[in-house]
């Protein structure tokens, strides 16, 4: 099995109390007390990553890991929603991966989360292959040209393809997966085509696929795909979810998913 | 440019009126006063048909072919709906082929509709390539695992993978499209990452896709495709669509396509 301890980027021991930074704040999440510490500079979770939270299916006693895990949103989230038994967050960014860590301190959920700073294009170092039940992973999604952006803004990072590309995330999941493990993932439906492409390529074959609407009879500006490892090909297309109703509030799909019912 | 002579499958002349036979009837399409023959012990058009007409964007001149075209319900829609200069309608049951050369015939629509019996898969051999702007297909939806079927029913022909697989349609379709030239396909959601994955080993780049749902809050049983030769990775996923209104009606977006308003 796997066995991961808790990491601490800087070095030394943490404190046991959580300290806020300047520019940081603890936001409730609505579900079960958990709660988030965010920074109002940098990239902050949105819909998405509850959406992909929601999305994927995870069993009891599950090893997850969560790929670019920003502030441990989807860590945080599969703990209080599920029966995983060890959620990973990987994150490339210290000053991110730190913060993430306080917030799995605040939330007490040291013994089942563990924050590793690293780069998702050497998972094979850091954690080997097939070690994995489940990958998750809201990537970056935009293409990065260069020039235009600051490739050491947080936020940048956390929306272009700056440090990772939507091939690498796939690589790395197949790579992290056992034999019929899943791979859920959330993105733009512009990349669909790339991403089933990528998924075959590394014996991900495409099982569920959810389109994300904003509203009604509007084209969807989110998809959710799972993958499952060496799965026969199969594909489940699940109902369109829309965002909001007519009245501009929250459809009872989306209420459900932020667990509000 | 292509020309193509009308074809008669009986090597005769075709008497200049139009012979109904044994369990044929004319169907009114309700568009521009187009009717169709049909025999009602074999297959007979769907909403798939029509969708697929409405989906697919031809423009004025364009060369347009249908593969497997059966009663050619979308050479006449097609002929009816937009200013393509010609269309031909492949089809490779002779009966079929014969029926629906009656029905161009009994619309007056010799001079744009041609109607060839043959095989998709010899395309090459019949049309040469590169000479259509579009191709357009309604395939045979279910795997052929052979024995259950007969492989002389005409219906079974129609349904199931026994003249013809995805990839021999994406194959021909491939071969027979000008550059940029613009493939509309209809399909199960099912078979979506086959559709994707052949589409792109033949150079026809997903465009547009568009997923069909019997009604709200179910998934998706029809999805519409549209690739383009050679073209530029960039998919326009466009809104859903619902066939049956919660009143059991067909929903506005439906009555628009049959062009009842």
């Amino acid at each position: 099995m796997l066995k991961i301890s808790s990491y601490n980027p800087e070095g030394g021991k943490y404190l046991e109390d959580v300290i806020l930074k300047y520019n940081e704040r603890i936001d409730d999440l609505q579900c079960k007390g958990l709660r988030i510490i965010q920074n109002l500079t940098k990239f902050r979770f949105g819909i998405d990553a509850v959406l992909l939270a929601s999305f994927s299916q995870i069993r009891k006693g599950d090893f997850v890991i969560d790929l670019g895990t920003g502030t441990g949103i989807i860590p945080i989230l599969l703990a209080g929603k599920t029966e995983a038994e060890k959620i990973v967050g990987l994150e490339i960014q210290r000053e991110m991966a730190e913060m993430a860590q306080r917030s799995i301190r605040l939330n007490n959920l040291k013994e089942r989360i563990s924050i590793v700073e690293g780069d998702l294009k050497k998972v094979k170092d850091i954690f080997g292959t097939g070690e994995f039940d489940v990958v998750t992973c809201n990537p970056p999604y935009m293409n990065y040209g260069g020039g235009l952006l600051n490739p050491n803004d947080s936020k940048a990072i956390s929306r272009h393809e700056i440090a990772c590309t939507l091939n690498d995330v796939i690589i790395s999941a197949s790579k992290l997966l056992k034999d019929k493990g899943r791979f859920n993932m959330v993105h733009r439906p512009e990349r669909l085509i790339d991403i089933i492409h990528f998924m075959r390529e590394n014996k991900l074959e495409p099982k569920r696929l959810q389109m994300i609407c904003p509203k009604f009879n509007s084209s969807p500006n989110l998809l959710l795909i799972e993958g499952v490892k060496n799965g026969r090909p199969m594909l489940k297309v699940l109902p369109t979810v829309y965002v909001y109703s007519e009245n501009g509030e929250y459809t009872e799909q989306i209420d459900e998913m932020y667990g509000r019912r």
